[in-house]
């Protein structure tokens, strides 16, 4: 029998869906289960960006431009540029999704064995782009008792080597919720300026930034337009996940060009989800507002209700819609699975991501989990009588 | 300025989109092309596949799983029983387009440096796939005297080494047209059973097989369950390219949680075209039967036309929708740009793929271009009309 590839091999399971049968087993029990696990909103697709959809006059479903419809392109960047990003058409490519974006940016910058430094926790994908690409994964460590804040530059500055060729960020972050600050951006820009680094911006939790404050994209900071690369994409802003659209930006025509050949051999992004992401851009401001103050307000109850359950430790997440806890438990891992296999509130329970996935370094974040916001104020309520009740019970 | 990667560097430019400038040039002009440079069907896409799309109920356009919905792999593993082809519904993952089935197979069975043999001509965007997977491609030639038949197994013995994984053939062939017989594909079994090598089929114009003749899935052959990997796609079967849905199916239980390790980091295919995708299922036999009908005729009369060209020596092809015409001609590219540049009959020209973008080996199919035969009769008659005055006129 021929043996797959080491690298094969070497793929991260997801962490998120480690705990998968687990949750359908309890299911299979009656049980029910308030999946905070995952960053599926429940929040309604756009109207507007659903009924183009059903509106279009296709015949032939074709390919479209392997950087995706021209129309979408131009009316993107004029929505780049009302939030102060200046990105023409022709430097934005349109992917699947911004996974593929992150494929492509890797592909693009690294060579087997380069090194990308990211601070950890990290959305836990991040490891599964660089392993297929042989890229090598450095973490730097944010700590929940400072909110997630960026690591110290020094910090940055000890691990740079010859192979390092790029940092990467997630501002929102996935899975802490941290909005890094114009001064911590402008620190970054700095470093990567001085030692030739791309930096590599995912911020495809742009629009989620509570309290009034404002989202600083790495594509407003003069003098790295070289450097810079932004991910994007529909998936969360508009809540359609399903569409599969994001998009890969740059203003160095040489990256771009490069990408445009990794696009060109995967033909097209999706057309009916292009449509849909297209006429998503009409959205009126006011679904934002609302989605907004509804993720604020989740945010504020899921952080004042965990920070009341003894032994909890939360880092108030400035933006996207997650956040780390820390347990009065060992083996966050092992509680997740024990809530789903043996224990119950009222035949409910609770599914929640180990944050031990998010980080890079082994050992790290094993008392931690990620929570993500993304059900009703009802049902978080429940969901943090379940995890408090739960808590007193484990003995892990 | 941080440079690009080396991989980056070294990823091929489409062929196909090579002349595109050329193109557009002559249309600024007010030319009118006849493009029979790409494998973009005019064929309308089946109704209820469209329709099923314009019907959906859906609210929250949420991520799908990972290998696509289990209803469409129920329906997709009956439609490839009803083909003599036994894959279970978990012994299939749904990809964007045949495209991500085929990098997520180099991925799960080739580290870099590892070597795929490749009968040449092959799909250019082979040579982008193994780019990108650090694959390295070995070709081994079949000719156009032969009709592109399966070059000798001698041949493939010749070049089997340690770093040697797979075999990938395409059935029927782009740009070939070439449809392997059972005793080929038999011959094909025997090799990689005894040397352990995995065998890629890419059979996405599975339908597409003339003249009475039939088409003999990989999946098929007895004793290579543990070697077989097919590469599947709605995009020609259904004409519908951009819907960007594929599949990648294989018994080998390794090869497919490898492979799923890759869909799982990238989420899932695209929701909208999964549910043309799986609706399309239902597309009654009699379209194909059309289809088939009339991409026969328009082969016949492309041929025949093509044979009556003084110095044009053309391979026959038995499937797919393309085929390879060897030019009196020099240099076919050279040839191609001038049709777009400096030719026209009544303000028309013709855009042909020079075939050299095809082989693997240097300086090979200089002087053959791929044709391929998706538009309708009167104007594959007219642009046969074109590329015999061209070729008359023609002083390369
Ligand atoms: C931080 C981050 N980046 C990228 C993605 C990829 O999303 P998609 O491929 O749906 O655009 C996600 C999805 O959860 C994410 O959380
Ligand atoms: C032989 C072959 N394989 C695979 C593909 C990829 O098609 P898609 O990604 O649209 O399924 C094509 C497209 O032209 C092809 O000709």
């Amino acid at each position: 029998m021929p043996s797959i590839s080491n690298k094969g091999q070497a793929m991260p399971e997801s962490p998120i869906r480690k705990l998968v049968p687990y949750a359908e087993a309890a299911i299979k029990k009656g049980r029910n289960i308030y999946q905070l696990n995952i960053g599926q909103p429940d929040i309604k697709t756009p109207a507007k960006a659903l009924a183009a959809v059903k509106d279009n006059a296709i015949e032939v479903l074709s390919y479209s431009h392997s950087a995706g419809f021209e129309s979408y392109r131009n009316k993107l960047s004029q929505y780049y540029r009302n939030h102060n990003i200046d990105v023409a058409p022709d430097e934005l490519i349109i992917t699947t999704g911004g996974s593929e974006a992150l494929l492509f940016t890797m592909g693009s910058i690294c060579d087997a064995g380069d090194e990308v430094i990211i601070p950890e926790p990290f959305y836990a994908n991040y490891n599964g782009f660089a392993t297929s690409s042989g890229v090598k994964v450095v973490p730097v460590k944010s700590k929940i008792e400072e909110g997630f804040a960026l690591p110290p530059i020094s910090e940055f500055e000890k691990l740079i080597t010859e192979k390092t060729k790029a940092i990467l960020i997630c501002n929102p972050g996935n899975p802490t919720g941290y909005l890094y600050t114009k001064e911590e951006i402008d620190q970054l820009a700095e470093i990567v300026k001085k030692h030739d680094l791309f930096i590599v911006a995912d911020e495809v939790y742009r629009e989620f930034a509570y309290d009034g404050a404002k989202h600083y994209s790495i594509m407003s900071v003069p003098g790295i337009e070289q450097n810079a690369i932004m991910i994007d994409s529909v998936s969360k802003r508009y809540s359609m996940c399903g569409a599969r659209i994001g998009c890969m930006a740059s203003k160095n025509k040489e990256v771009m060009s490069t990408a445009m050949k990794f696009a060109q051999a995967r033909l097209s992004p999706p057309t009916f989800a292009q449509i849909a992401s297209e006429a998503a851009l009409d959205t009126p401001q006011d679904y934002f507002e609302e989605v907004i103050q509804e993720y604020t307000s989740r945010r504020n109850l899921l952080v004042e209700g965990l920070e009341q359950i003894p032994g909890v430790k939360v880092a108030k997440p400035k933006g996207a819609f997650y956040c780390i806890a820390e347990l009065p438990v060992k083996d966050a891992e092992d509680f997740a699975k024990w809530l789903l296999e043996s224990f119950e509130l009222n035949n409910e329970t609770v599914m929640v991501a180990p944050a031990a996935g998010f980080y890079s370094t082994p050992n790290t974040g094993l008392n931690q989990v990620r929570i993500a916001y993304v059900l009703k104020k009802e049902n978080l309520e429940k969901a943090l009588e379940i995890l408090k009740a739960a808590l007193k019970e484990y003995k892990g």
